[in-house]
């Protein structure tokens, strides 16, 4: 199987901590690297991770709340300083581009590179990345302003093909192709091979859900139903629901009823306020809801 | 004697490294905290070690290149997140109010306390911070974009009034101040005591001078002239001399010039480039032209 797995470089909300840095995650997909929002000291949580930063090519914010953004500059310029050329695609609701502007106009910073910025509409569910093995889709939250999740989806592998049939059946080259896409093979002498008899079944397509920021709305379950693993935030004890919703925000609870009712296969519970210094009753209280549910950990390696 | 001393939270130029943080440090006078540079992390670095960030009131921003500001809004973010009420000031060369403004828009963010921007005209000499005992005057430095490096002063203390001579000739008590201030004493019988038989000498005012970032000019030296601490740039070794002038900054040999030519007692030399892990071949070079240099530390504190 292709390595497909995210790490968690932060999972504090709105302030750090002694022991918590803000909101970022790196989302590795055979070799390629997707930055998850980009909290302030990003880049220095990705140095003592050993990433290297000049592979991501792909960097998605949630929004535009400082948390989530405010090491995104400092990375720029650190890329830039270290002589990257690739271009640099950056997903975000408006006003990042106008951000990232402000600050090069008065530092006189021109990069070496290419940054597109895409702009994310506020609401939309939607394809916003796509190649040859993935997909990422905007998983539209409710927070105090215009956020969304991301929604990582592996593409249908192929069918693979047994060595053994391809000498068997003496398959041209042209073929293989077609038959790894699930076609039955025609002999030269016209008769029909059953693709089920050429091949074994591919690996079912993996798929990672982020869902942060938010309040607690069951808008979005349809949309993960069944994903392998989900990150949600989860700000708060139960206690504090009253916060939670002030702060459109989620409790541990509603994170467990989150990850139940969309049936997915595993969580990770993160964007814990820094309030909590002992973790355990967050997680006590998902897993009440959804028992295979562990905790974020920074520089921690979690497979999809 | 009151404490007067500079604590290093951040002393890498451009990049963070794996074991330096871009540029910040506190200065602490009589319990009263001046921030000095923000760069990014520098909230974090505050509670590393251990510094409570809501009894800074003012912040001295050099000059808007990233790696010395960046940790501004996070900054700001969390001491409003905190509950602060208190005005804070902010000091800096034009911009820094737009880019904090722009970042506060798109976040929605509405601060619970008045933030104050001082800016600093380019090139001006002048004071732009002073109370009973302290005042603080920009240092025109000659870098990319608009700089300027701080020199805190103490303002000259009061004579130190001899406990027995109160008693010896009963002094009234609102003749104190004056006596403090070097006035002689004239008794009920028209006898005058001159005040150095009432006093002793008090001490010297102290001065501390940061000097970061800036291409080697002497232009400066004569306003930091005698001063008891001075902290450097030094970003790059002699070899670098091309590079240092490319990108204005100074050598290290260049600041021990600087150093001994304005006959400061004690130099910290920091704002070092990242190409350096170890540290000692700029310190020997600082040191040919000046003795009493130290590196920066970080989490290190020096008295002034």
């Amino acid at each position: 199987m292709h390595p497909f797995e995210v790490t968690i470089l932060g999972c504090s909300s709105a302030t750090p901590t002694s022991s918590r840095n803000p909101t970022a995650q790196i989302l590795n997909h055979c070799e390629r690297y997707f930055l998850i929002d980009c909290g302030e000291a990003t880049q220095i949580q990705l140095r003592k991770f050993k990433f290297k930063m000049q592979r991501i090519d792909h960097i998605f914010i949630s929004h535009l709340h400082g948390d989530h953004y405010l090491g995104l500059p400092g990375l720029l310029s650190t890329m830039h300083l270290l002589g990257r050329e690739k271009e640099l695609h950056i997903y975000s609701p408006p006003g990042l581009q106008e951000i990232i502007n402000v600050g090069h106009y008065h530092s006189k910073t021109f990069l070496k590179y290419k940054t597109v910025f895409h702009v994310l509409e506020e609401g939309s569910r939607g394809i916003i990345f796509e190649d040859e093995k993935l997909t990422v889709e905007t998983i539209p939250m409710n927070h105090r302003i215009p956020c969304c999740g991301f929604l990582f989806r592996e593409k249908k592998y192929l069918r693979n093909i047994i060595k053994e049939k391809i000498e068997e059946y003496s398959i041209p080259v042209q073929e293989i192709p077609h038959i790894k896409e699930g076609k039955d093979l025609i002999t030269s002498s016209g008769k029909t091979i059953s693709n089920t008899e050429l091949t074994t079944d591919p690996p079912e397509p993996r798929s990672y859900a982020y869902c942060s920021d938010t309040i607690y709305n069951e808008s979005y379950i349809d949309q993960i139903m069944n994903v392998d693993l989900i990150y949600h935030e989860s700000t708060f004890t139960s206690e504090m629901i009253d916060r939670a919703k002030e702060t459109y925000h989620c409790t541990a609870k509603e994170a467990g009823m989150i990850a139940q009712k969309s049936n997915v296969k595993k969580m990770i519970i993160g964007h814990f306020s820094a309030r909590y210094r002992d973790l355990s009753p967050l997680l006590s209280e998902a897993k009440e809801c959804f028992s295979n549910t562990v905790l974020a950990e920074e520089g921690e390696t979690y497979a999809v």
